[in-house]
C-alpha cells in the first residue's frame, strides 16, 4: 500500500518538468487560436541538433565502451518494435470500421521512434539523477526501422498482387536512412565514433539541445491540438489505439528492460528509455516514410493518432509513469 | 550646475551601449544599400525568445513576490498606455492635413509597447548595475493592449455608425493576446508562474537573449532606414510627433514612476523601465492589430513614425536619458 | 629525413578535426541520397555569426593595436589576391577548350577569400594553440576585393568594346561592399573598433561560432557533393585547377608570410592564417559578384570548381598541410 502510495507521490512530482509544461502549453496557446508559431526553419533544425546531439553522444560512448554490451538491448529493442506492429494487427486491424491498411501504418508509427520524446525522457532522466548507458538513446534506429519495415511489407502483402509497384523490404531500409531524421543521428554517430568532436558536442550540440527541446515541445503541442480535427474524422478507435498503445507498448519493453537489468546488468535508467522508445509514435521521419510505402492508407488516421493523442500520452504520462515506475521496482533514491 | 554636468557626461555614458550601436549599425548599412538581411525565421525566433525570457523570469519573480506591490505600478502602466491615446487624440489629431483616423492610429502604436526596446532597456540598466523588480518588464500588456483598445475604440466611434463592421473591445483584447507577441509573454508567465523552468531559463533563453537582441536591434535598424521613404510620404506632422512622443511619454511616465517611489518604494530601474515603456511604440503586434482594427487608417503614418522614427528615439535617446536622469534623481552611484 | 617524417605525422595528426569530419559527413550523405537538409535561414544566419565575430574581434583587438602592424600584411594580401587572378590568367584561361571568361571567373574566385575556410583554420589553429594576431582574419576583404575587381576588369576588357554596359572597378568595390559577407564583417569590423561589444561577443558570437561553423561544414560537403555534377558537364581542366590551385596559392602566400615573419615577426598562426586565406576560394559572396559582373561566364564552370573541389581540398588538404608546415619550420611544439 505504502508502495502504491509513493508510486503516486512520484508520479505527480514528475509534472512539473518543463518538457511537459512546454507541451500543454502549445496546446493549450493553439486551443486559445493564438497566432504564434514557431518558424519552419527553427523546427526542422531543433529535430537536427536534437538528433546529433543523440548520435554524437552515442558515438564518443560506443567508442569507449563494450559493442557486446549493446548486442542484447539492440536484439530487444528490434523484437519490440516488430511485436508493437504485430499486436497492432492483431488489435486494432481487426476492430469494426477499420480498414486494415490504416491500422497497420498506424501499428507502423507507434512501433517507430520520437526523437522529441526520446529528448524529453532523457532531460527527466538526467534531472531525477538516474543513470544510464550513453548508448541507449543510440538504439533509436534498432527499434524504428524494422518497426516501419514490417508495417509496409505487411501492407504490401494485403495489397492484391496485381499491383506491380511492389517495395522491397531493402527499399525501405535505405529509405529510411535517407529520411533527414536517421541520416542525422547515424552521422552523429559515425562522427562521434570516428574523430573527436568532443569540444564542439560540448559547447555547442549538448547546451543548446536543452532549450531547443523545449521549443520542439511547444510545436508538438500546437501540432497535437491542430491535428485533433483530423483525428475526428475517423473512427474512434484511433483515439483509443492512440490512449491505450503508448501505455501497453512502454509496459511491455519495461518488462523486457528489467530481465535484461536483472541478466546483464542494464541501468535502470536504459529501462525507462527502452520503455519510452516503445511508448513514443513517430513524429518526424515516420510519417513521410509510410505516405510512400503505404499509399493507400489515410494519414488522417495514422498521423491524428500518434500527434495528437500518442505523443501527448508519452510525454505527458507515460515519462512520468515509467520513471516513477523505475524509482519504485528498483528502489531508486 | 554641476547636476546638468554630470547628467550630460552620463547621457554620453551610454552611448557605448551595444544595442544603440547594432541599431546605428543597421540603418548604416541600409544606407550604403547592403544587402544584407537576417532572414525572417530568424528575426521571429529571436522576438518569440526574447519574450519568453521576459515572461518566463516574470513568472519565476511573481511566484515569489507578494503579487499586490504589482497591482499600483499595473494600474499606472494601464494609465499611461490610455494617457498617450487621449494625449494624441488632442495634438496630433488636431494638426493641419492629419486625417482623424491615421492619428488615432499612430498614437495607438506609440501608447503600445515595443519589446525589442524593452530588451535594450533591460540590458542597459544591467550593464549599470542599477536594479529593478523583476516583474517589471511584464507590466508590458497593461499599457500595450488598454491602449491599442482605446484607439480602436476611438476610431470605431468617429466612424459612420452606418458601417455594420462594429469591432467591440472584447474582440480586440481576445485578438491582442492571441497575436504573436502577448502570447508568447503570457505563456512564459504562465510557464513560470506553474511550472519549474528554471534550468531552461539559466541555460537557454536567459544566455541567448542578449545575443539574440543585437541580431533584432540589426534588423529594427535596417527596418528603420528601409521606412523612412514611406514616412516621407506623409504629412511631415508625423515625423515630429515620433520624435516628440516618445520623449514625451517617458517624462510623464517618469514622474508617475517618481510618485509610486516615493509612495511604495517602487525600484529605481522600475521606474525607468515603466519610462521606456511608455516611450517605447509597438513595432511587432501593433501593427497588424490596428491595421484589422482601424482598416482606414494609413499604415505609411503610423508604421512609418514608429518604426523610422519612435524605436530609434526611444532606444538612442530615451535610455541614455533616463537612465542618467535615474542616476541623477536616485543619485545612484 | 626525420623533418619529413614528423610532418607526415602532424598532417595525419589534423585529420580528427570536427571541421573536417563535418565536411567530409556532409559529404556522405549527399552521396549516400539523404533527405537531411539545413534550412537555408539557418546556414545564412550562420554565415551571419561566423563573418560578425570574425569583425567584432578583429575591430576589438585593432582598436588596442599599433595599426601600423597591419600595414604590410594587408598590402601582401592584396598583392596575393591579384597574383592569384593573374596566375590563372596565364595558366588556366590558357588551356585547351578553355572559355577565356570562364578561366577568368574561375581565378577570381579562387583569388577571393572563403569565410567558412577561414573559420575552420581559426579553430583547427586554437585546437594546436598556435597563436596569431587577432586581426589576420580581418585581412580578409584586402585580398577578396582586389581579386574579384581584377577579375572583372580583366573580363570586361576582353569583351568587344560596343557592349556599352562597362563596369567601373569603382562598382565593384562599392557592389562587393554591399554585398552580405563583406557587409557584416566590415560592420563587425566598425562595431568592434567603435564601440564595446565585448560582452555579447564573448557571450553570443563567440562561443556559437564553433557549433555553427560544424552545420556550415556540413552544408558545405553537402553542396560540394551535389555541384559535383555540374563540374562534370565542363572541361576536365576546371577540376585539375581546382585541386592544384589551393596547394599552389597557399604555398604561395605561405612563403610571402614567411618573408613578414622574418621582417617583421609577423607570429607563425599569421603566416597560416595568410597561406589559408590565399588556398580557399569564395563561396558566399564571390559566385552572385561574379554572375552580376562577368554574365558571360559559365558559372557551372566556376562555382563548379570552387564549391565540389576547391573548398574541400582547401579545408582538407590545407589546413592540416600549412599547420603541419608552420609547426615543422617554426619548431613548434
Amino acid at each position: 500500500m505504502d508502495l502504491i502510495a509513493e508510486f503516486l507521490l512520484r508520479v505527480l512530482g514528475q509534472f512539473q518538468s518543463p518538457s511537459l509544461a512546454f507541451l500543454i502549453g502549445g496546446m493549450l496557446i493553439a486551443a486559445m487560436g493564438s497566432r504564434l508559431t514557431i518558424p519552419d526553419a527553427v523546427y526542422q533544425f531543433a529535430v537536427f541538433m536534437l538528433l546529433m546531439r543523440i548520435g554524437l553522444n552515442g558515438g564518443m560512448t560506443i567508442r569507449e565502451s563494450d559493442p557486446a554490451d549493446m548486442i542484447l538491448p539492440a536484439l530487444a529493442a528490434m523484437g519490440i518494435g516488430v511485436g508493437i506492429v504485430l499486436l497492432g494487427l492483431i488489435t486494432l486491424a481487426r476492430l469494426p470500421k477499420i480498414a486494415r491498411a490504416d491500422a497497420i501504418a498506424t501499428a507502423g508509427l507507434f512501433g517507430a521512434v520520437s526523437a522529441s520524446t526520446l529528448g524529453a525522457a532523457m532531460v527527466a532522466l538526467e534531472a531525477d539523477g538516474i543513470a544510464y548507458e550513453a548508448w541507449v538513446p543510440a538504439l533509436y534506429p534498432f527499434m524504428d526501422i524494422p518497426a516501419l519495415i514490417l508495417a509496409i511489407v505487411l501492407a504490401g502483402m494485403g495489397k492484391a498482387k496485381s499491383d506491380g509497384n511492389t517495395v522491397t523490404p531493402w527499399f525501405i531500409v535505405k529509405d529510411s536512412l535517407r529520411g533527414s531524421a536517421l541520416s542525422a543521428l547515424l552521422l552523429g554517430l559515425l562522427l562521434g565514433l570516428l574523430t573527436r568532436p568532443e569540444r564542439v558536442f560540448e559547447t555547442f550540440y549538448d547546451p543548446l539541445f536543452r532549450g531547443l527541446l523545449s521549443v520542439l515541445m511547444l510545436v508538438m503541442g500546437i501540432e497535437a491540438w491542430q491535428r485533433l480535427s483530423e483525428l475526428r474524422r475517423v473512427a474512434h478507435w484511433y483515439a483509443v489505439y492512440a490512449f491505450i498503445a503508448p501505455i501497453t507498448h512502454g509496459l511491455i519493453a519495461f518488462g523486457v528492460g528489467y530481465l535484461l537489468h536483472q541478466a546483464t546488468g542494464f541501468s535502470p535508467g536504459g529501462v525507462v528509455l527502452l520503455a519510452l522508445l516503445a511508448a513514443s509514435s513517430s513524429d518526424i521521419s515516420g510519417p513521410p516514410t509510410l505516405r510512400a510505402g503505404i499509399p493507400e492508407a489515410n494519414p488522417s488516421a495514422y498521423i491524428g493518432a500518434s500527434t495528437s493523442v500518442g505523443t501527448p500520452i508519452a510525454i505527458g504520462v507515460c515519462i512520468p509513469l515509467f520513471i516513477a515506475l523505475a524509482e519504485v521496482v528498483f528502489t531508486l533514491p
